[in-house]
């Protein structure tokens, strides 16, 4: 397994800037980082799968090493087949951290040569959420200290249609 | 924004002494607290938004400086409408305090004259939650403990109903 | 209310690793065990009520002090019934400890002769869940580190027969 | 190893509400429960070993079942010498837990037939320690709410010598 | 007890833009706040107990209704004397608040008439302590995103001695 | 800053077997990891500086790409004398979160162009800590899980002369 290329799970319901802080900071330490964006979730997803692998392609257009893909299914097996030795989490908190925990013991008894790593994003992003930025938008709360410009305005169009 | 002026946020589905004891506590340190009881999770409460302002009516008539009402919508949104510079919440637990600190956090970016407060409940109702309240009820266990008498009634009467 | 007498509550939609592990500890100190599978949330559960209790008989056949029963509605309601002085919940983790915390208080107010206790699965345990195990099982995941084989062997029937 | 007789270990320095609590719990469940003060941090005490097992003696003398003794040493091979399969631990909140999990797994890898055990003291004590207690003490606070009379009597002894 | 009168507590050794942060909030909210400087841990301290206040004093100044005070002794006995009736503490993270939410039940047990409110610093400053400032004063590192310029001189010219 | 170099910073006093997992783990996906062993604790050391930089080589003989360095000061100063960009932290455990979180955006704050990422080590050494193996070991008690058979006799030579 390549540990070199990393992989950078999610449902991504829409990208925000604390996701983008994470995948900075993995683009500089990992050869390759693969955004892996989970199919299976899409049913509660306000955003279509290609909504959200198309905004994340616009917001992480300058980094270089960076490939978004699709995944669905178990996680570990995806990663052997993508070849890569990583996956990357974000560490925001407590909560975060016992679930993360969890998955990441269950992934590793599945395929033990997978090793997760945590990364921290700047604090400012810590609290930031795709469910809370969707709870936003959806009472038009101003939505630019957590999301790039191009998905609060993709969240906008969402609403005003759910609305008409 | 008035910080003399403070809203109680939550769904009060029903309200329980560990909501009246924070209450209390806020009544002593403002000169007017909001109960504002959040419409939004009506469809998935138990009790009609009516009823819970009525129960909250009748166990709060000794507190003079309590206001009830109703909201939907951004909390801090609404804050700003009624004047009121701050918020309050009560904190039981762990698991409480990371929700509640992410809320906070969000909910400062979002309005940042808004203040979030924090009231400890007496610890002999620390654990208890509406939504232990319910289930307990709905088993015709005894509520004694958990909330006034009127609402207990107003418990098995709703339960009697849904068995029927 | 019989102290020598315990009951160790659950769903066990499967039995894990992780349950039998608590269960052969409290096994070793108490006169009877009565493992007591809720059918209460039965109606989201993979496997039927007699699905989980013919499982939980098979892998415990060994344990000569334990007894299988089933329970619905107030937990220390029927602890109470069958004379069980004492209920034993598994601990793994902090989000788990928050939760148990609130239920045993809980518990406690409303039959203050009922005693909670708390076990330690071994680590290698500490992460499984049933619900983590479901989720492998439905990707078609290796299971044979979570869960006894016969287990493992009907959640492959089970996802067999979903896919048709 | 006799799975009928735990050991409730501690420094007891000095024992307070909230141990005779987790006692009291553990002599209903238990033949016999024996009291292990620590002498290893008797150094840094403010009670002898003498006057802590003393107090302790008095404040338990209507517990028939519970034993009082002193240890020194690693508490699983004491547990080993005096036949005791079980050690109880009392579980106020989650930087105890962490602690206690920790103490508990070691324990377990070095001896496996030595089963650990939480129990949780009444909410109205679930913050007491003995440290605080000694600091409220110090200033000559009232501890009529933390301790039992003989020992808040003792503490005001102890402190009056000291300030001599 | 007058509820309009706030302290704010703490050994400020020294103080950090946390404290500032906190106490601008707490400003907003009361009539009047008075930082209360705990002489008790002044031996462990690297700034006198004058040094500390004057340095309140000179990074306070603009705040017309925040009072500097010196304390010892139990602060609730403290807050009584100064007819203070809250204590405001800011809760930084999960340790902090296992530990404050222990400090607060006992201090409402002592005086039940005091009350304890939380507030949060920006998030900016949630990982500031002022042993953390110290230790990377110690080894010359930039304490400019920690302390306000005044403080990190004091801080410098401190070490500078030390190394003489 | 090279990012494919990493620094493993700790007392090691001394090395156990969760050191040397995720030292293993980390070695697999960086192309040098520099195990730093801080002399600034060395007084409270049961191990000289010497004594344990010589454990680690002999347990680590086996990993091509590790290095073993000495330092003092501040941490991030000395990333960066080093070339590494990329700190190496093991995560254990909630109360390890806390503190590691603090750390990690210190040392974010003082040199940004420095990562910290967390591993996790094997479930079965997720409880280890070099204080406990130490009180283990000084009470005669097996080693043989915690630490590997050079370290545990250098263990049991100690405390042979501290106790002549």
């Amino acid at each position: 397994m390549n540990k070199k290329t990393a992989i950078y799970p999610g449902t991504f319901d829409p990208v925000t800037f604390g996701h983008i802080d994470v995948l900075e900071r993995a683009a500089k330490i990992f050869d390759k980082v693969i955004i892996s964006v989970a199919k299976s979730s899409s049913k509660d997803a306000l955003f279509s799968i290609k909504e959200r692998t198309e905004l994340i392609k616009k917001v992480t257009v300058k980094l270089k090493n960076v490939e978004i893909d699709v995944f669905e299914g178990l996680l570990v097996k995806y990663a052997v087949k993508k070849n890569a030795g990583v996956i990357i989490r974000g560490l925001r908190a407590i909560s975060d951290f016992e679930f993360e925990f969890q998955m990441a013991l269950t992934n590793r008894k599945i395929s033990p040569e997978i090793e997760t790593i945590f990364l921290m994003p700047n604090e400012k992003y810590s609290y930031i959420s795709s469910t809370l930025v969707k709870e936003i938008g959806a009472y038009g709360g101003n939505l630019s200290s957590f999301v790039p410009k191009i998905v609060s305005e993709k969240l906008k169009e969402k609403f005003k249609k759910k609305r008409l």
